[in-house]
């Protein structure tokens, strides 16, 4: 069963906002057997619109459309679907009580006509009831095929999604089980990790395809399948594992959390192990702070960051001692284990991870070179750190740096 | 003259990866006056990406492919190029010594065949020259139309379009000037905002259009129009602005800067005044921080951030007093000022911005309602602090934070 996505709204043609429905809405149909054929953004046009319909029409079972469903002027993708389904607009009165539940609920200026009129759905169309906002979403069958719309504010898109879109979904069609498993690889590149596992790759059966993921500083390797038998599939590629593990021994990290990131895997593992992690962060500048407090469940292990960007910052709130700044300089082996020490003491914490570097463009308070970072990590022992030089484009070595000081901590906690 | 990006991964559609690839292209080719039709997301797949080729050339001129060029089997991009044009691949001596250079500068492994044949290209492209990997990018032309193909790794793409693509597509054609401005507008919903300057929108001269770009807890008003005369364009839309501005005088909060958003125009200014600024954050998590650290040039005004997730480390760290966190809870405006006025104090710091709040999915340790989130601002003079509601979504809950946050920082700067 394929799909596609498409995604409307002339915000994504100018480059002012990314896309990131897609990608969500990707991985939920994957959950549940779906594969996504392709991904179109376009314009907020009528004509532009009628035509991926039909594109999408003659290619793929399940088109899902995001955006467009605002009460304003530019927002025409409903009247635009009345048009190709040869529909009219009716009024749906669970819709319109929703919208005034809302209005009562949530906001202080008066309801407007405009607001009342996105109760008006195709008359072919069945809602999807939105309880974040007030465009409702849209389900229409035509022969085999399913059209869903849905609006492009992405919390709004995530529940109708989840609650409403994936549940109708597995209702009307069988879906076979689609199977991700991704390693993590790091000190390898692409072309030196295929040649070390080379006959293993070409031993693999048709039925299971391989990606190189190639990331600053790491590379992921991802098997993909899919089927019906869910157990047989999961053994298959659980084998293929297994062999190609010890050919990569030195250079492998452990597999990519199905839900995704290294960070969700340190964190599950610090729960589990009840100990507890502080940051110190320079050139990262909160990066690696942010990639735990973003995912619910922090506050069970992280004590607490701090973002030193000054030097006398390092100084006066983490407590380096100026002697050893004017001797090393700010970005050094000793300054960074001072910071993941003092963090670690400072938050009372069982880990603590530090960085300090220069990601340029030009150089701070140090004279080291763009693409200098120190990595520290401390434990309830010791305290240790690595240089790196991560080159010369300052978003490259910051992200770089993240997914190091990750990699450490990592390779730190599962130690034991 | 009309653009289409095809980027090429099977990790696209399976979620794994967002495209952040599409939007800076869209974003540098609206630059030079090159609109985007549409964005097509493919799977690494032969016959698709023939497809794709085909539809992308009937409907635009310019079409810039990324990805699947890396030296594995997977990366199918550049065959497929060659068998589209009926074309044979033939080696590059240029690209071939551009890969032995990086290869000697920055890599320990073998130089191996598959990354050699890397120099391989179509015998009627042109190859643009990667400084940064192993993958060159290529440009061929068919009658008045151009392909081009880039590796989908980010900073590689995004060099190759800056120093290669951008400036040999000025060559060769003559484009108009594309212009957006965009207002950033707080305080007003989607259809509130419509309500109140609908016959300003209505009177809006046919070249330019208005787009609604609802966010949470801001909106954005975008104006666009494109033509050759720069000057004229210009004022047309500045007095747009000039006419529209009384209408909105009191949700007004200025224009996102040219080149995007609003901590860009708060790190101008900080500069310009010769300020600066500490955070201290315990919901947001470090999110305020980073987006100031993500660009270049904070170090000038960012004196540093806290983290303090959680209770003890406000205690021990931020110095709160246990008395007032027992007598208010964390998320209250008492512990939300001390946090912005002691982490002003710390890092001894102009200006200081701090949150504290419960973005859920469960209460943490305090009894505020999931979403109740406390921001405030603290300057030479003076502190205060707002008490928010941000619903139940934890990323929205902190999404909202850090835009609200930023708002009240860039009100703050601008006060006088």
């Amino acid at each position: 069963m394929l799909a596609e996505i498409i995604t409307i709204g002339d915000e994504l043609l100018i480059g002012q906002v990314v896309d990131t429905n897609s990608a969500f809405i990707a991985k939920q149909l994957n959950k549940i057997g779906v594969s996504v054929y392709q991904i179109t953004s376009i314009q907020d046009d009528k004509q532009h619109i009628l035509q991926a319909l039909e594109d999408a029409e003659n290619r793929v079972d399940i088109i899902i459309c995001t955006g467009g469903l605002g009460p304003t002027k530019d927002d025409i993708t409903k009247k635009t679907i009345a048009e190709y389904f040869n529909d009219i607009l009716v009024k749906n009165d669970a819709v319109l009580e929703n919208i005034e539940h809302i209005w009562k609920q949530h906001i202080r200026t008066k309801l407007l006509q405009v607001n009342k009129d996105q109760a008006l759905i195709p008359s072919k169309s069945k809602p999807l009831m939105n309880k974040l906002g007030t465009a409702p979403g849209m389900w229409i069958e035509k022969g085999d095929k399913v059209f869903i719309s849905l609006p492009g504010v992405p919390y709004e898109m995530k529940a109708l999604i989840e609650y409403q879109v994936v549940p109708q979904l597995k209702d009307k069609y069988n879906f076979p089980f689609i199977l991700h498993k991704t390693m993590i690889v790091y000190g390898l590149g692409e072309s030196a990790l295929a040649d070390r596992i080379e006959a293993w790759e070409d031993a693999l059966p048709k039925h299971i395809k391989l990606a190189y993921l190639p990331n600053l500083g790491k590379m992921r390797l991802r098997l993909s399948t899919k089927g019906f038998d869910e157990v047989k599939l999961r053994q298959e590629v659980q084998d293929q594992i297994d062999k190609v593990i010890p050919l990569i021994e030195e250079e492998y990290a452990g597999l990519e959390d199905e839900e995704g990131s290294v960070e969700v895997v340190i964190a599950k593992q610090l729960t589990k192990l009840g100990s507890t992690l502080a940051i110190a962060e320079s050139c990262t500048g909160g990066a690696v702070a942010e990639r735990f407090t973003s995912h619910s469940g922090a506050s069970a292990f992280f004590k607490g960051g701090l973002v030193t960007y000054a030097t006398e910052s390092k100084i006066n709130v983490l407590n380096i001692s100026k002697a050893d700044i004017d001797a090393h300089s700010v970005v050094s082996s000793q300054v960074v284990e001072a910071m993941a020490k003092n963090a670690q003491q400072l938050f009372q914490s069982d880990y603590a991870v530090a960085t300090t570097g220069n990601a340029g463009p030009t150089k701070g308070d140090s004279d080291a070179e763009v693409g200098t970072v120190h990595i520290a990590i401390a434990n309830n022992n010791d305290v240790y750190s690595q240089e790196f030089n991560f080159g010369n484009s300052r978003l490259k070595v910051i992200q770089k740096a993240v997914n190091k000081a990750l990699e450490m901590l990592q390779k730190e906690i599962f130690k034991n």
